[in-house]
C-alpha cells in the first residue's frame, strides 16, 4: 500500500489527475487475459515527460512500483499491478507532436492509438503500418514489440520505431536513436526498450518510421482443400519473394464465425486473405503471380476486393474475428494464444495444434499472420469454469513448447507479460539470466513493472 | 602483460594456435584507421565455441582483456588492443554450418566473410545482402552493425541477423533469437549484441536472414548538374517509395578517380549509381519511374548496365572507389569518415561538408549510401604529416558535430570503436551512461574489448 506521505506527494504532483476511486482502480486491474490480480493502489494520468520523471523519482524514494497503461489491450497481463503499485495511464499523453513528410517520420506521445495516428496522417500520403488488430496505444505496441497483419511486408514495432524518449527508474530521462534512417553509434537502446514491456523504463515519446500510402491496393480471399494446402501455399509465396502486404490464414471454424458475424460469404474452408500494395501494374502482377502459386495448391473461390469499401469490409471482418469467434458461444470468454515458428515448420505446428485442441474437447479456432510463421488459437472458455480454463491454459502451454521444439518462439507478437513467464527459461536458457542482469542494472530496486518478463 | 601462468594456460588451451610471434602481433596491432596502439600481448585462433568459452574463463581468472578480430577491415580502431590483452582471431571459425532454403536462413561462424558466404549460397537461389564494400567477416559486420550499398532495400546487420551465439565475459555461452521470423519473447539481446563491438561478449555463431536472388537486375548511372540536384533526386526517389536496391552518390572528384582507376567513362560530374531488383517487368517499371524522377533534376548521360558483366564492372568500380581515390595521390593514406543524417538534411550536410573540406586545403572526395542519408568523405593525408592528420581529424570531428546538429548520428555504419568515442556524449547524453550500466552488468571486470564504445 502507499504510505500517507507517498499519496500526499502523488497528490501534490498530479492533483485531480491522481485517482484512487474504486471504479478507476478496478478498470486498471482488468485485462484481456484470464490472469487475475488485485487492482493498483492508485492511477495517475501524466501530461508531460517532466511529470513522469518526477513520478519515477517519487517511486524511487517511496519504493512503490510503476506500471504503464496504454489502451488496456495487451493479452498476457502486461499492465496488471501484480505486486501492487501505481498505474501510469498515458491517456492524456496522446498527441502527434510532429510529422515530417520529407523524412517520413512521426513523433508521437505513447498514449496515441495507431488508428488515431493514421487518421492524422491521412492527408500526408503516409501511413503507419503496424496493425495488431486492436486499436492499441503506440507506447504499448512498442513495449510489447507488437506486429500484426501487415508485418510480412512492413515489419514489427522493432523495425518501425526509430527512436524513443524513456523515463528510467529513478526519473532520469534518456533519448535513444535519431531521425537518421540508421546508426552504428553504440548499443541499440531503442531496440532494447522496444519489447521490454515497461520493465526498463516508461516510454514517453516515440519517433516512428512512416511509409508511403500505396498507389494501388488490391485484396483477395481464396479457399483451400486443407489447412496444409493453405499453409504450404503461404510458404511457397514467401519463398518466391512475392512482396505481399498481408497474408492471413483463417481455419474453417474461423471462416464460419466470420461469415456469421460480418455477413460475408466466404467458402466454408481454410482460407487465405491477402493484400497487395504497389503501383497499379505492380499490384496486378503480384496478384497474377499469387494466383498461379495458389492454383498449384488447389485454391478455389477467389474473391477480389479492389474497391476500398470491399477491402475495408474484408479486413474489418478479419480484425473482428476474435469477437466473431466469441459470438459463436454467447457469454464465453477466451484464452488467446500466440506462437511463432520458422516458416518451414508452420504446417506441422498448425496441424499438431489443431489435433491437440480437438482432443481437448475445447473449441479453438486458429488464425494468424502466417507469412511470419505466427498464428493464434482462440481457446473458448466458459466464464467461471475452472476446468475449461485449466484445459485452455495447458493447451496454450503445449503450443509454446511445440513452438520451441520446432525452432520457434513462445510469442511472436503478444509478448511475455505474466502469462508467458513460465516458458522463458525454456526459450532462452542462460540468456534469460542475462536479461535479468540488464534489468537490475537499469532498475536496481525492481520498481518498473515488477513480476513480468525477467526472472 | 600476460603472466607466466596466464601464458601457460593459453598455451595449454590453444597449443600452436597461440601466437606471440612479433609479426603476428604487429599484424593484429594495425588497422585501417590512423589510430595507433601497441600490438596485443598474444593472438589466439580458436576453432570452437567451447574454446572461446574456456578462453573467456581464463581471461576472467587472470584479468586480461579479449579483443575480437575478423578480417581487420574496421575503420575506427575497433579491433586494436588499446589496453593490451589477447586478440581472438576468428579466421579458423569460418564455416557455413547450415543453410535452410525453406526458412531462408544461414547459420555461420563469425570468421566467414560475406563474399565467401555468397559464393556458398550461389546455387541456392538465395543471397546475403549486406554489402559494406570490404570483404569483412560476418562476426565483425554484426559487431559494428555494418550496412552498405544495398541497405536502402535490404536493411543493415540489425535487420539481417536473426540470432546469435555469444560467449559472455567469464565464459558463459548464451543463444539469442530463434529461427522464427519474429519474436516478442523478452529483451532483444540479438539487437543488443549487434553493434556492441565485442564489448559485451564474443559472437561465435550467427543465424542470418537470406533473401531470394532477384529474378531480374538492372543497373544504371547518371550524371547531375550539381551535388544538390543529385541529392534532391535521391530524396524524391526514396519519398516516392520506389524500391531501389542501391542508390549511391559519387561526387565529381570521386567520379574522376574511379574513371581513371577502373577505366570507366562516366561523365565528370556528380553521379548516382543505381540498381533495381525484381521481376523483369518490375525492374523495367522501376527504371522507367526513376528515369522520370531523375529527369526532373536535370539528370543526363544515363548508362544502363543490364548484362551481369557490365553491372559487376560498375559495382566493382564503386567498391574500389577508396583505392581509386588513394591512387590519385600516390603514397597517401586517408581518414575515412562516416556520418548519417535524416534524408531531408542530406543536401545541406553534403554541401556544408564539401565547403568545409575545400576550406581546409585537404583533398576529400565524398561518396555514400545516400538512400540511407549516409555518406563518407575520404580525407587524404600524407603519411607522417602530422599537420594534415590533425586537419583531417578536425574535419571528421566537424562532420560528426554537423550530423548531430542536423538530427543525425555520428556514424551510420562504421561504428564507434575508439575513433568516434569523443562524440558519444554529444550524441547520446544520459543514454550513454545507461550503455555503461549495461556494459558493467554483463562485463563487470571490463575485459571485453575495453576502451571502446562505452564511457
Amino acid at each position: 500500500m502507499l504510505t500517507e506521505t507517498a499519496l500526499a506527494d502523488l497528490a501534490a504532483l498530479f492533483g485531480t489527475r491522481l485517482s484512487t476511486a474504486q471504479a478507476v482502480l478496478d478498470h486498471h486491474g482488468q485485462s484481456e487475459s484470464l490472469i487475475s490480480a488485485p487492482p493498483p493502489w492508485a492511477v495517475v494520468f501524466p501530461e508531460t515527460t517532466a511529470e513522469v520523471s518526477a513520478l519515477a523519482a517519487l517511486a524511487d524514494r517511496h519504493g512503490f512500483p510503476l506500471i504503464g497503461w496504454g489502451a488496456g489491450t495487451s493479452l498476457e497481463g502486461h499492465a496488471l499491478a501484480l505486486q501492487g503499485g501505481v498505474t501510469v495511464d498515458f491517456a492524456r499523453m496522446n498527441r502527434v507532436l510532429r510529422v515530417d513528410p520529407e523524412d517520413m517520420i512521426a513523433v508521437v506521445q505513447p498514449g496515441l492509438t495507431r488508428i488515431a495516428l493514421n487518421e492524422d496522417l491521412r492527408a500526408t500520403g503516409l501511413f503507419f503500418p503496424v496493425d495488431p488488430g486492436a486499436d492499441a496505444s503506440l507506447g504499448g505496441m512498442a513495449s510489447t514489440r507488437a506486429s500484426g497483419t501487415a508485418t510480412v511486408r512492413y515489419g514489427t514495432m522493432r523495425d518501425n520505431v526509430l527512436g524513443l524518449e524513456v523515463v528510467l527508474a529513478g526519473g532520469e530521462v534518456i533519448r535513444t536513436g535519431s531521425a537518421a534512417p540508421k546508426s552504428a553509434a553504440g548499443y541499440d537502446l531503442t531496440g532494447l526498450m522496444v519489447g521490454a514491456e515497461g520493465t526498463l523504463g516508461l516510454i514517453t515519446e516515440l519517433t516512428l518510421r512512416l511509409h508511403g500510402q500505396p498507389e494501388a491496393v488490391s485484396a483477395a480471399s481464396c479457399a483451400f482443400p486443407s489447412v496444409g494446402a493453405a499453409v504450404d501455399c503461404v510458404i511457397a509465396t514467401i519463398q518466391t519473394g512475392l512482396p505481399v502486404a498481408r497474408i492471413e490464414f483463417l481455419d474453417a471454424a474461423t471462416v464460419a464465425a466470420v461469415n456469421a458475424y460480418s455477413r460475408l460469404a466466404l467458402p466454408p474452408a481454410p482460407q487465405l486473405l491477402l493484400e497487395f500494395h504497389g503501383s497499379p501494374a505492380g499490384v496486378a502482377e503480384q496478384a497474377e503471380r499469387f494466383g498461379e502459386i495458389a492454383a498449384g495448391f488447389g485454391a478455389e473461390g477467389f474473391q477480389w476486393a479492389d474497391r476500398p469499401e470491399d477491402r475495408n469490409r474484408l479486413w474489418a471482418a478479419r480484425h473482428q474475428a476474435y469477437r466473431a469467434i466469441l459470438a459463436t458461444r454467447p457469454g464465453a470468454t477466451a484464452v488467446v494464444t500466440d506462437v511463432c515458428v520458422p516458416i518451414s515448420a508452420l504446417a506441422q505446428a498448425v496441424a499438431e495444434t489443431t489435433e491437440d485442441i480437438a482432443a481437448s474437447g475445447l473449441t479453438g479456432p486458429i488464425l494468424g499472420h502466417v507469412g511470419d510463421g505466427n498464428f493464434h488459437a482462440i481457446l473458448m472458455v466458459e466464464p467461471g469454469n475452472g476446468a475449461e480454463a485449466a484445459t485452455a491454459k495447458a493447451l496454450a502451454g503445449r503450443m509454446a513448447e511445440r513452438a520451441l521444439r520446432l525452432g520457434g518462439t513462445i510469442t511472436g507478437e503478444h509478448g511475455v507479460g505474466f502469462g508467458k513467464l513460465p516458458h522463458m527459461a525454456a526459450e532462452h536458457g542462460a540468456a534469460w539470466a542475462a536479461m535479468g542482469r540488464i534489468k537490475r542494472a537499469l532498475d536496481p530496486k525492481g520498481l518498473m513493472n515488477p513480476g513480468k518478463l525477467v526472472p
